[in-house]
């Protein structure tokens, strides 16, 4: 049986720098994913195109992030039954109001699952979460996964403890 | 010569008190128009068929009124190249920030013209304005509304006048 | 095999309202859930219990609705790794603001998938998408649900064009 | 017959940086177009006799871009009935809001086309778009301008994949 | 000699309920003053008019009310060097920052003297405070009035113990 | 020895019944109280006076209530070294935030302990837990009311739990 | 007859540079000023002697300055019936919301006359503009830089449509 | 007798440059503290075990500092009757405001004492007052501070005079 894809889509690719952190994690729990350049308003019959198919193309999630009037993850959360996981970009002004309202603020009838604004790492996690429901391999790797960070907090905690008493 | 027509589209009939009076605008200017009931979330393609077609079907100017995450002007000014005015309606919570928000800051590329939260007036004024770029008469009309707005203020000031007399 | 259930989680007796709208959604979807109140700050003990024994009660995917500083989703998402959905409730002040930041805003690596203010509904049909990604019948479920809405949508398109036509 | 030109009005030389992208795009479209630099608040008269003499001048469209408490496009638009298009400037403090919201919240019965916070090239297209309501050769020269941008995002999601392929 | 007068402009005679305060505060410091309705947006040309022979009329403050993108204030503001008080007005949406931001955040070169949201009775103190430079009985007055309210404070302060002994 | 008492004072007598809630917390801890209507800037010196006496009449913590540009905590905080509790009342614009900000963002050197807005009880409990560092009964007390109250959770719990059933 | 003198107060020492604008306003109207730095929460008996003793001193405006939680203008005006310029600073966070809000929102009874956040030199003006109710060469010397103001707008107007053509 | 201790807790060791300020003011009144880095999502059940254990370990007072969605404070309050200082910290979107509110909008039972967004001295200096509740010489160190910071203040006085006297 074929492995459930994630797509990541972004609305622009200055937005890459951001995103690559989300590929980190679904690479670092070897969720397979694709990467797509989808602008919700210059490429409006790609976006519909792309969520039509979504399913069909053996994707399970979709990650969407775009800033300012960030329609992206609406509009594909519009053509697909998928979740649609909503990653809000901070753009030049108004310090990423916008881009969260215009992702989390959704209408009654298609939902959008938002994460903080930038919070690209989370919008990996998530779609993992969402996977793992139905995948006892990937429950481990969460649960390793919240190990591994719990320990490096705990790593950090004698760190500053050190640096605290050199004060 | 067939007159060029307007298409006012609301996102829920539950905004249909407010984007009333932006029709009774277009009355007032004996524009003619349409209504739908179009929403960008739960009828996409809809709102995909009415952009593509609205200019063969003889509209000159879109209004797109939205509440909450309204991706309503913004969606359809991805199809069309008329010009869409956004109209943002204030829903239960947030005051209508995220439904202003989400209209009018577009990415570049995609203009959408924005108009005061709940300003359903003066959406239909603008797609007046546009119109009448090429229309003497409605130049005519215009300068014409103009002066009874303005005769109007000059009789509430008489009517105040008197009022704080009597405080 | 025994269905995965929802449990849907809200700080206060009286966010129960806005909640049943949620209820509503999953029964018309015949996805079992189960309801809580408890308060990540009055009962932090049950919180994380309840949170630590979820997956082995059965459940798949945690709805959790608190208003102004909400912690109640990002407490339960600390102690579990199924996906918490975070439901802000608008409360007396603020208009929300509060709540959907203290709700959205999670730091990197403990996500939560935030719906609208008050956007119960979509928080049950977010909860559906998700155990949807491997049960084809709510899949199918959820396609109709969405031709439902949209068919909706129609007629509340014919009505306003009749009350249009009697301005 | 004389073609319509585009008045570009700004409120302190030092918006021009932001200007020169609105008047790159009507430069591609061949749209003729003057600038200006007009103060509502230091120089109300000549904003007053601008406003005045607009449509005579031969003006079809006004773009009228300021900061802080942006009243520029307002005290336009209350001379003249051509259509002036918001474009609110980024200023010093409150990250825009204050000249958004200065700018889009005018009172019913004269509008403001609103574009968002510095969205200088939107501002030069929406003028565009009015302009082509009545002018076939625009449109045209519009829809090949959508074409040239959804290009662009297909060579960036090429670039794209590439780049995340080298993760 | 012949007193300074004060005058109170509103934009909108739905402003007045407001404004009855602030006129109540002149009458009790037996200033005299004239109200108008001004529209920024609507009467432009009657503003200016104002504005520009308010001195010669014998007014030496100007207080200007208005809400939603409050330009009236600034307007004003721009034709005369007498000081102008602005007073934003709570209107349907967003709460008054609208209104505050348009009236306070005025640009370089042209001041206005902002009072709070609905802060009528302050703008009319301020007014007062302003002639009360040049004017000793004035002066006295306000001492007077400080001292009115002081003692209603503590009359308040006596009735509130008396309630909280009867909790 | 004499009892550490609460000082509970309010800016303007309309909070009464907002107050009415932390004095209902301080009586079910059994701390004595006093409260005063004192307006920061109303009665400027009544402030300072009973600030600078506050310990010395036997006040171990004070709870400053006040809305709008609520400085009332702030300014009695710069008379005294008792800790002093913000407690932001919602008055009738801007939600709050107001309050909020004047109350919490006090600079370097003077601190006030700020709790949510209108937030009465938790002003009480928090004066009650400062009390507690030094005094065992008042602990028991609060470990007492942390039961209760977790305990009315639970209580909470059965009864939605069994509207829900009901729907 | 002694000139009446200004007073420039400022809560910190790193308002300086923002000051200092306001004071080169003063300079060319040849205003006579003193500066102060007094903390209204670090020195509140300064402040309170300040403000008392300033009408005395020969004062007839004073211009308050402060960021975060700014109370100083309010703290001062609540001593004195001289009129009070509060201006807000902005500090290193929330954008100068925070002191915008402390200054302007003053309850009944106490007005500080605001204006826009870091608008030293519109705060100078103010003051001019004040004073000048009673002073004739004030206000020619206002009128004057007004006509100086709208000529550099005008000198601009030509630099900016030159460097337009070379565009 | 054991002197008691203050427990400064911060989310992330990212915060370290800001909480060291804490530490300088308790160093300076020689308050013992301990630091710890514990994260309420990533470390919950430190966080929990550290909030039971903290007054038995002889701590009197827990400064809680956290950024974004900060539950840190709130989730420590849960477990404890101590009372709990929030100090919410500036992360790189929405210049702070989602953690001020995460931190100071808490619901009833469960008081933060929450100061300035990165107001760490505050902190420090609020656990001190907190201490000196019932310490004689706690509070006599707090005047002398107070005595320190006022003639700072008056030292630049001096200095700003000078530095305008030099424009």
């Amino acid at each position: 049986m074929k492995a459930i894809k994630v797509a990541v889509v972004m609305g622009s690719d200055s937005d890459f720098p951001v995103i690559a952190k989300c590929l980190g994690i679904l690479k670092e729990f070897n969720v397979e994913y694709e990467v797509f350049v989808i602008s919700a308003h210059r490429t409006p019959k790609r976006a519909a195109q792309f969520a039509l198919n979504a399913e069909e193309e053996g994707f399970g999630v979709i990650i969407a992030a775009a800033g300012k009037a960030a329609h992206l993850a609406g509009v594909i959360a519009s053509y697909t039954i998928l979740p649609v996981i909503g990653l809000p970009i901070r753009s030049s002004t108004l310090d990423g109001l916008d881009s969260l309202l215009s992702t989390v603020q959704m209408p009654k009838g298609v939902p959008v699952a938002t994460v903080a604004v930038d919070g690209a790492e989370n919008a990996g996690l998530l779609a993992v979460e969402m996977l793992a429901i139905s995948d006892r391999s990937l429950k481990t790797a969460l649960f390793e996964y919240r190990n591994k960070i719990s320990k490096e907090v705990e790593e950090k905690d004698r760190k500053i403890k050190d640096e605290a008493n050199n004060l």
